[in-house]
């Protein structure tokens, strides 16, 4: 019997702010992939990395203003530096954690590409914040440059960039024989370096794809059974925060799509994941999403927590 | 038969010094990559990564300065973000000339940790320069602030860091899968993250491994057939700049030790070639390591110009 597989969305929020508060995260998240690994899952990892890509162009542009013998260093070149800013702590703790448990399982990261439209609307309308919060006047300061700001969820202005969807895993091949070799895969890191191929050349765009959206798509591209969806609740509620709040453990994809219908997931936070979700539930039979919090993985792949969401 | 493996290590000054002039120089590198696909060979890549590493803890330190709330970047995990910076655009130039050609070779690139022994006496003498020339001023400010600066081959200051010897390529299994599906590999990106192994738990070091000396670990492990160590001469010279100057095509262990002790090779010049060229001749029968220029190498290979250096 083919074993199991298991694509898992960890979030870039969730992995700090400074590589310090980042080895803390990892190591945490390290448990929870361990424990999916005894339970004879095949396990693909991809990450956000919002706050992280944000803090790297912040860095690269600075130096252009400070050194003149330096050029500007792309977006996507940057996304490309977050997966190995992230990458290696991830791929390190995971591999401690299953040295200490005993198991012998290598543990790999490879830099990884998405091929996005380049007619994608989403290049028209950044809406994805990335880096750190800035006060007004820093966003307005962005804005007279060209830099796209938003507020971001109260909590300040933000740099936006575009958040086209995903079409291609450009490395799935890789994937699919280091999976099948006993890996565990680090891929598709910050949503995946955004590229569009123009007759077989790929070349980077200045965007940054939705990690769960290039989740989705690499677990059906895959084949995977499971998609885990990591976020800051156990389980998807509706009427979030109202008196007649419920928590939802299950939900077909009509289900779920009537209630996106009521409006009843929140833009830019549970919606995509809940879009996602459906896409791949949706992508071939037998096919679950869940989503919930790190540390309740492994217990919802167990079926005992978490919201699953399935055709 | 089995193919005949190749390890082949570029230089991290020949890829330019920002993106743009970078994408030029992997365009050229890509052709001489192909040329050796066309031959057979299996192909495994390395790079240094000098300037790239040095831009990039520069603006990771200048952004401390400016933004109180972010905290330093090791310089481990900025070797990690520079191989996905050169990585990326390495894979992409080597995979549209492939398809230029009609080859439907996979490309993959991949984060690589070397394990280096925390007694290596390189720690207390750091020498391997990186980033941007710097003048007297900036290097004295440096030195200031405990960071070790040299002035490098007349051409100004530079900060130097330390350059322990190569002891494990933690990912060899990785890349002997992928190599053994017919991928072309990138790794050992900057002689691959620094770390050291503290009970199971690899620790990013503050070090540059030099990428010869990596590649040629990584080609005794992997039981290459050949190492290419690309350089800016198509040959090895004895006498080198004087009138009795003499190029060397073919170039026994033996003799290699005996220009050594002769002081024939410039020291952080082409003597750590030379020295990564006999350790990799010396680790097995039929092994041997070609210096030459990147658009001779696969004439190299065939034996038409170039150093070679055997057993």
């Amino acid at each position: 019997m083919n074993k199991k597989k298991v694509v898992i969305a960890l979030g870039g929020n969730a992995l700090g702010k400074d590589v310090e508060e980042q080895k803390e995260a990892v190591a945490n998240t390290a448990e929870v992939i361990a424990d999916l690994a005894e339970q004879g899952l095949d396990i693909i990892i991809t990450h956000g990395n919002g706050p992280q890509v944000g803090m790297i162009q912040d860095a690269m542009d600075n130096l252009v203003c400070l050194h003149k013998n330096y050029k500007q260093t792309p977006l996507p070149t940057c996304v490309a530096m977050s997966q190995g800013y992230i990458g290696i702590d991830l791929q390190n703790a995971i591999k401690y954690e299953l040295h200490k448990r005993n198991m012998d399982k290598k543990v790999s990261t490879i830099l990884s590409q998405v091929e996005v439209d380049p007619q994608d609307e989403a290049f028209e309308n950044p809406t994805k914040p990335i880096g750190r919060f800035l006060t007004k006047e820093e966003a307005d300061e962005n804005e007279a440059h060209g830099v796209r700001c938003m507020e971001d969820s109260g909590r300040g202005y933000r740099v936006v960039v575009a958040s086209p969807m995903p079409k291609k895993i450009k490395e799935l091949e890789t994937i699919k024989t280091l999976v099948n070799a006993g890996h565990i895969v680090i891929t598709c890191g910050g949503g995946g370096i955004p590229v569009v191929n123009n007759n077989g050349k790929l070349m980077g765009v200045n965007a940054v794809i939705d990690k769960d959206n290039a989740s989705s798509l690499l677990a059906s591209q895959l084949g995977a059974d499971y998609l885990v969806i990591l976020t800051a609740v156990e389980k998807v509620a509706i009427n979030f925060g109202k008196e007649n709040q419920e928590w939802l453990s299950d939900l077909t994809v009509e289900q779920a799509k009537e209630y996106i219908k009521q409006d009843q997931f929140a833009k830019g936070s549970m919606l995509p994941k809940i879009e996602a979700a459906i896409r791949f539930a949706e992508s071939g039979e037998g096919r679950y999403t869940l989503i919930t919090l790190l540390e309740k993985a492994a217990a919802g792949i167990r079926n005992e927590t978490g919201t699953i969401i399935h055709s």
